[in-house]
């Protein structure tokens, strides 16, 4: 069970935006500078938080990419699942209705209580995920952690 | 971010084996056809369960597998673990340290935040699986669900 990479990049790079959220777009390139991050494989993702409504892009000499909401109103979430997907760890696979075991479909009618555990786990990921915003990350970065990055 | 299909197997072996846990081993090919699994391939699970201390396994004519421990005493997180392995899905790359943006490192003594939400997240799932014991996977299967299995 790993997450991409692109996970950090993108939660620092929605943090980093949400400094100056009226600013003028950020480019590509100062983006991928900030952290060292390959622009190419970083542009990808940021292309996805575009699709999920986080970012705004605009093309052209001063184009790049600007937060598309306030940063108190995207969560971490939001940016983790715009990177990764939303599509759940675990999947069953139903193997209770196989082999010399199979359970009867009469008894298959309500999800299988192991796949009700981990579809919970997966929800109380969420749910804190779900309890921070990019508003908040911003303000519990140490005094200074950005303050290159300030205009 | 994908489970193993081993982890599906490994609850659904673990709540069959708390059925009868003073009961004589399961061979390796009654767990394995219970349903319909590839042998060899849930025998490499089972044993991550032994070296886990979830499971004892005996060999010889009669041996096979049978719960380390009352059912009670297993969480839904040591078989999903002993299964998946317990590293965190999201692995910090210090980015804050590295590029034009390259946080100082007095101000880097301390986790980053980001780093630690994500961290809170995997606590939230695992605490959440920590909280359900294969004793309880087993009290809540439905009535008769797993009737052919009982001696
Ligand atoms: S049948 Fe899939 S988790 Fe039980
Ligand atoms: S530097 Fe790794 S999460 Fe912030």
């Amino acid at each position: 069970m790993k997450l991409s990479r692109g996970v950090e990049w993108g939660l620092h790079c929605a943090v980093l935006l949400a400094v100056t959220p009226d600013g003028p777009p950020v480019s590509r390139q100062k983006l991928a500078a900030e952290y060292d991050l390959p622009e190419a494989y970083l542009v990808k993702h940021l292309h996805s938080m575009v699709r999920s409504g986080i970012l705004q892009s605009t093309s052209g000499p001063n184009g790049g990419f600007r937060l598309a909401r306030p940063p108190a109103d995207i969560t971490a979430l939001d940016v983790v699942e715009a990177v990764e997907g939303s599509a759940p760890p675990f999947t069953c696979q139903e193997i209770r209705r196989r082999g010399r075991g199979a359970a009867p479909p009469e008894l298959c009618a309500e999800p299988c209580t192991v796949n009700s555990v981990m579809t919970a786990a997966h929800q109380a990921w969420r749910d804190s995920l779900r309890g921070v915003t990019v508003a908040d990350l911003l303000e519990r970065l140490p005094e200074g952690a950005l303050a290159r990055s300030r205009p």
